[in-house]
């Protein structure tokens, strides 16, 4: 019999734990895939939801916390209160090897840092990074970093390039997706030096297909297959993205209630936009995983619903399933003597003091 | 008889020009709005044009340039070399008081050096930003810095929030309107130092209605009337926004396209959707007011059409009658006493080691 994934739930993370954690994993259970879960939350609240979700009921185990790491909590108490929390026990399970991943829809902040303590970085790793999944007018494409880090070194940058290099290849099946960096336009003296000094590091490295640099409207509309940005950067475009969206969705959805002939009209001309409701279902591009841990941790939103967290839980089960951290280790010893060597030369284009006076006059 | 406004236009900036540029000034004074143009650029190319443009060519006068900053020209080398061209003395044309405002669709460097260069920054502003009017669920909101600075000290937000505060009160009719910090959490801890330190000034200004961080999927939806960012992060948020919007269009379009009977819904639906297209109508944002300058600049989209750039014109049109620099001069004059001081004090929440760790945690 092959090795059955085993998943571990924080239970109590998100707005409406644990109810839209269980029932998440119910969905997912429905979909015919097969996984253990780990449940870690109070049985008292947890128990009761289990008989309505059968499949869930027969195919996991409770492990009984009472502590809870609130969404305002600060990562750093997180990290050395929070020792018997749901959360924490959830990510313990991975270390020590009793999952394969952990999914939670709590703090973010807490999370990350409790993440890094207990499962340490992969080797040559200085940062991890959120990635998530972006629609693109043709396939799906990798962004990150999404939040985890507000500032990036020019050598963080190379080392997200390659972690997203090998999720692209091995958990969306491109055989050599290509990489931008996200800046503020596409000609070489643009944007921060840091930026910059990756792009003339990453261009260097015969492995990588490095396609220069990303403006931030083209990320739906263009060819790069992931999207490498320094945290906040990243964070501000994923939210752009997404408040533009349901934006126009509301407006839309209030402009055909107006009358009964638009809502007619709508009727009729419904299906048409099913692939579109599909392509922009945010619930289908919840879960952004941590990259760049010794362990596979998701986080989902912490506003996700049934159907969203079910999708986080799918996140993990692929990266799972497609040994996605063997992968990227492999890319690592792979890539990183190449980038180590680009890293320690004297840059290939060092700006020279009048570069530099150009670059803050357009940037 | 009245001041009749004086407008520049640098006839050889853009994609199409100077076909877009002279079409959009008629688009402009077809509206009904009374104001002389002096056109800069190349005689043998507009003369022709006029004869098609009939209210423009009785209102104008051309001023003969042969020369032509492009698009990708170095900003250093357009400052140095382009004493001649179309930009340059369209530019010059607002410093000598020929002219009250100038629109250019060229080269945004270029236009920022040379503004910066011929105009100067006002008194006690240390660097001018480029800012945009971004659609909202109710009224219309200011955005700035969208792409002039991409590094920004706290003082430099400071300043933005100021102008931004004084031009939202004249130009979009906004009493007291509020202003908010472009941050990737709304928590005190979250983002950059600059941010949090530009936070902790900005709440002790009493004659400014500062709400505090705004998060990226907030900027349509939320209530804050300005929001300031550095450059590099304004810029990736309004082309994050911008892409998306124009995705999703093209992704309805196509999928009403598919087949009659969706051709026939959208038909009977159409006129419901007309309030989204005009909100959303991103030729009505096109003209970003270079704010911080003695003098009006007014940069439109590259690719605008004839339409979007009318809209620059009637941006700076609006500028112009509004006074808007005399305010932002007289708001600066206001708050900048209670800025020195606050900027000068140690930081109100300065943060120690230990919060410093907690944040970089987090974010």
């Amino acid at each position: 019999m092959p090795h059955k994934v085993t998943l571990a739930l924080d239970a109590m993370g998100g707005d409406e734990a644990p109810t839209m954690v269980i029932r998440g994993a119910e969905h997912f259970l429905k979909s015919g895939k097969q996984a253990r879960f780990v449940l870690f939350g109070d049985e008292n609240l947890i128990k009761p939801l289990l008989n309505d979700t059968p499949l869930l009921r027969a195919s996991c185990e409770i492990v009984h916390t009472t502590e809870v790491i609130a969404s305002d909590d600060k990562p750093s108490l997180a990290l050395r209160r929070g020792k018997s929390s749901s959360m924490r026990l959830a990510i313990d399970a991975v270390k020590d090897g009793k999952a394969d991943a952990v999914i939670s829809a709590g703090n973010t902040g807490a999370l990350m840092a409790i993440s890094k303590v207990v499962l340490r970085t992969l080797d040559g790793i200085g940062r991890p990074a959120i990635s998530g999944v972006v629609p693109n007018r043709s396939h799906d494409r990798l962004m990150l970093d999404l939040g985890a880090n507000s500032e990036c070194s020019a050598r963080d940058l190379c080392d997200f390039a390659i972690m997203g290099y090998a999720y692209a290849r091995t958990v969306l099946g491109i055989a050599n997706p290509s990489i931008g960096l996200l800046n503020i336009g596409i000609e070489e003296l643009k944007g921060r030096e840091e930026i910059r000094e990756a792009a003339s590091i990453l261009k260097t490295l015969p492995g990588l297909n490095f396609s220069g640099f990303v403006e931030a409207n083209s990320i739906m509309s263009g060819d790069t297959d992931v999207i490498v940005a320094d945290g906040f950067s990243g964070n501000i475009a994923i939210k752009s993205m997404e408040g533009t969206a349901q934006f126009m969705y509301k407006l839309t959805k209030n402009a055909i209630k107006r009358s009964p002939i638009s809502i007619l009209g709508y009727l009729i001309a419904k299906r048409a936009f099913t692939p579109v409701r599909v392509k922009m279902d945010q619930r289908r591009y919840n879960g952004g995983m941590f990259l760049g841990l010794n362990g596979v941790v998701v986080k989902s939103h912490g506003s996700a619903s049934r159907v969203a967290f079910a999708h986080a839980i799918e996140e993990a089960y692929r990266v799972v399933e497609n040994r996605v951290n063997e992968r990227i280790i492999q890319e690592l010893n792979r890539l990183m003597p190449e980038l180590k060597a680009a890293a320690q030369l004297p840059k290939p284009e060092a700006l020279s003091a009048n570069k530099m006076e150009e670059s803050a006059v357009i940037a």
